[in-house]
């Protein structure tokens, strides 16, 4: 079982997963592709995985081939979704068990295509898929908040080459997500407007660090990118939770975000990423916790981030927490604006 | 010029480094070692280099060879000496000018030696070059904060073969320095102790992170390691500042050093690590701020940070802020104490 770790000067949270157990020399070598006959997310391997938790397949039986995306548990998870939370002391320090759910979204059985390419129906699939876990996780009252992400290459920590995206649903709410939240909400007291509305508009009229609007989508760089080539792909009206999005509105977001997508792979030639869902955690009306406490959700925006990895996150940006970013975000801008796709 | 920019829903600040313009083509190769005829940390090529700001040498004049730590600005730094600070709004937006300063400590004029192969005396030499840096760059009433660091191979960002560390100034107190500052100052308010010095003593008495003990210094596994093999360094008698140091004390320093970096080199085969010295910020006795901002700093305790770079920052990490760790602190020190060194 894993453990969660607190850091009592660093405030911080570390995950240590001990199943994964990895000595010296598991560090020694880069991940390999070993191909369609071995990978255990192509057809025909179905039965090299645990048993799948969800699918979309036109025919046929549960974890048998023909699905066009699958859902399975990770072999390895982070955490488990097993057991009762036990919260407790050692020493000076504070630790919890690896409550948590942690699952692979294989977005498509063809060992060799990546999610940009993709025919726009195939994303959309992801995307129903994604909401489906979503709506499925958010049940469970022992998750305080669900994370989506997708890495994309080894330099983005990817480990297996067949193109999949992970969900990780956590017992406490991440510092990441802490932050956002309270930010959005002390915006929306002091101005009963959202922060993230407010920075579409303004960027909207600015028009640097667009790089491409969508009837109902907006994709740019941000102001304070801290990397170079970041993006994010935001709903242009006000929405703070993506598993509200019906069918066709998803169908919109799969042309976004194949956009996004081709862009980043020619620009950069097929570079490591990082994609990250941000979205409301679920709302949970826990007895004897207050009102705003529950409500702290609608003044969220649902957004997507992508984040190319060009460089390597070094000492001074472990040390500081600052950033250094060698690339403007506006000259990033034009670069994937003059993309050809 | 270099800007800061405030990211206002993520709360941190990202340094645009506009004089490296990195284009898309730019990012596509690894760094590679050119060898002794180009480098510009060689013997013979100190023309290569801005001016040297320090070096320790027997004879001879700056910037001429018989060097044996020399001190350069580097070339293309990130922040700026030049110009007062200059803090504005834009939109919703803030930015600041990049004001700052960005040093380059070359360890030794050999090309093919890493730190962890010096002799303790030519370790003594590279820390007696980082105080001195640190106690000159104090001067400077706009920085409020230095962080020493390395970047040793391509995977923790280092972009020259010959081996160096970096010390950079900046004009604010950065998020990770803010939090354990905070930390350690209420610790201390609450218990008259410093954490630091509890931790060390908690931890001596458990033994099972504990990496080697010296006269004067620790090395341990942090119980919260946030990679595998994390290591930090404590001198074991409470000091907030690590220029305090004498000559003495640097070359037992020395020692703790070398031991600890050899361990992580034989038993991870050489990996990429970075290593931050933390240490408490000058104290600048501001007019019209309070005294306890002023002596935030005593209740601190200087350390060095070893995070050798084992496994890639994914998306999981990026969006929460959680990091999972497959390799326990306690395993990990198993291993480090049986290293052959």
């Amino acid at each position: 079982m894993s453990e969660l770790r607190w850091d009592p000067v660093k405030l911080h949270w570390v995950i240590i997963a001990v199943e994964r157990g990895r000595r010296p020399r598991d560090f020694q070598s880069e991940p390999e592709d070993n191909g369609v006959m071995s990978c255990p997310f192509c057809y025909g391997n179905e039965d090299k995985t645990p048993p799948e938790i969800f699918a979309i397949r036109s025919s046929g039986m549960p974890n048998a081939a023909n699905w066009r995306v699958r859902v399975i548990p990770n072999k390895y998870p982070a955490l488990r979704v097993e057991g009762e939370l036990n919260n407790r002391g050692y020493g000076m320090y504070d630790s919890m068990n690896g409550i948590g759910a942690h699952e692979v979204i294989i977005e498509t059985p063809d060992h060799n295509r990546g999610l940009a390419d993709l025919s726009v129906n195939e994303i959309t699939d992801v995307l129903i898929a994604y909401r489906h876990r979503y709506l499925d996780l958010r049940r469970d009252f022992r998750f305080r908040y669900m994370v989506l992400f997708k890495n994309h290459g080894s330099r983005a920590g990817a480990s297996l080459h067949h193109s999949h995206s992970q969900l990780i649903a956590v017992p406490l709410l991440p510092p990441v997500a802490a932050t956002q939240l309270r930010v959005s909400r002390s915006y929306f007291n002091a101005k009963e407007r959202c922060i993230f509305c407010d920075i579409i508009d303004f960027e909207l009229r600015e028009g640097i660090r667009v790089v491409k609007e969508f009837s109902n989508f907006l994709v740019l760089t941000p102001y304070a990118s801290s990397s170079p080539f970041e993006l994010r792909l935001f709903p242009k009206r006000h929405s703070h939770d993506f598993a509200l999005m019906n069918d066709s509105q998803l169908a919109e977001l799969a042309v976004a975000m194949k956009d996004m997508l081709l862009r980043i792979k020619n620009v950069l030639r097929n570079p490591s990423y990082n994609f990250i869902l941000y979205t409301a955690p679920p709302m949970h009306r826990r007895p004897g916790k207050p009102d705003h406490w529950n409500s702290l959700e609608y003044d969220y925006h649902w957004h997507i981030e992508l984040v190319p990895r060009l460089t390597q996150v070094a000492g001074f940006e472990w040390g500081t927490g600052f950033y250094i970013n060698p690339t403007s975000p506006e000259d990033a801008a034009i670069f994937l604006r003059e993309a050809e796709i």
